[in-house]
């Protein structure tokens, strides 16, 4: 039987998007990339591929097909946590998910903090400017669930625990280093300051190093796309 | 190597443990259920299982241990929704998760859209009393998650998606049709006779009668515990 093929629709914009970039990368996946525009979306989108209209989602199944016009027979999957599981379901030796279930449910404990905690507090802060002690503090919770010394977020291996954060730790270290968020002026040096040069941060610090090191995260994350301001003006809930 | 002891922490007014419940019943899983109570919570269950001090929890491993003092080197795992994928991992004979990582995608869908979307909607309106319409227009996108002709959420088969929103379901039709809720007076009825007895919501209403029928939900649901209204009294955030 031939592999499936896999059309993942993406924009580099989108922090979750990268979730499942950086779980093909570590999967050495074969995909076919197809980038949306937001500013400018196809209309075909929609109808062909995800009726909720965002990214990520994928196409999945043979024939292959056009990305612009995909097999109506093939698979439609969205939802980045979803997509996350499905990467590591169908890539099980890539150690995207550990075997053993005890492992398996520290890995989506962890997710599920990701989901219910990082994802409300970095809305509020960088979208809404409301404030950096209650971000910080969420930040604080985060690294309280990392183990003390082991490199990833559980234990040595990279799972989709580390896919489900490392979009945020990248996206945080980035705008605040250059102040580019909807709270006030020079704040974002100063959270900087205390998340990525502090001593009581030193724990997330060491886990950023680990992960920014990884070809995977290098394939995925780009500096670039970040730092265009512009962002904030089009469509921000898409991407975020 | 001795099947690891699993001891359940639960209670039956949680509508989060009552999902686990399920999911073991299905799995039909040996397991030492130990009763929380809530009102009178007992001063070693946060430091010894679980430091957020709610149900459903896991302890989980060998050496078999007593539920009050349960062996440190067992695993302790908390969640409602990390949990059913633990008990599918335990179970992976049980159908509780297809194998076929397209339907496990689908499976994890409605998930999430239960996750993002019912629970918000329930304590909206349940809990605070927020507009009757807003909760049904959730109700309807729900329904429309659910497949045609299949018997549940995702196929024939019952899954873990079927453990997520069934507590919910029998909880909606036993509370409004006794107008148990923040809402006004006489408000549960009318929103009863709209989702249980209505053409609109007939896919819904099958729905729940195919889930109400088995066995697994008739062991887990006790209606006698929700209709004490005292429960609005005591701590419903952390029964709900």
């Amino acid at each position: 039987m031939a592999t499936p093929d896999i059309i993942f629709y993406t924009n580099k914009a989108s922090i979750y998007a990268e979730r499942v970039e950086f779980a093909f990368q570590e999967a050495k996946a074969d995909v076919t990339r197809y980038s949306i525009d937001f500013a400018n979306k196809p209309e075909w989108y929609a109808p062909r591929v995800n009726p909720a209209s965002k990214v990520p989602a994928l196409v999945y199944g043979s024939p292959k097909s056009d990305p612009e016009n995909p097999s109506p027979e093939s698979a439609r999957i969205t939802e980045s946590l979803v997509l996350l599981e499905f990467v590591a379901d169908l890539y099980p030796d890539s150690g995207l998910l550990p075997k053993d279930p005890v492992e398996r449910a520290r890995v989506r404990f962890f997710i599920d903090a990701v989901s219910t905690k990082v994802s409300p507090a970095t809305a509020a802060f960088f979208f809404r400017g409301e404030s950096p002690d209650a971000f910080i503090a969420t930040v604080a919770e985060i690294q309280e669930l990392l183990p003390p010394t082991a490199q990833f977020a559980v234990g040595d291996h990279f799972t989709i625990a580390d896919a489900a954060i490392a979009p945020f730790l990248a996206r945080w270290e980035l705008q605040l280093r250059n102040d580019v968020g909807k709270f006030a002026e020079g704040t974002g040096p100063g959270v900087h300051k205390e998340l990525f040069q502090s001593e009581r941060f030193a724990r997330l610090q060491k886990y950023l190093a680990n992960i920014s090191s990884r070809e995977s995260f290098k394939s995925s994350f780009d500096p670039g796309v970040h730092m265009v301001t512009k962002m904030f003006e089009v469509g921000l809930r898409m991407l975020w």
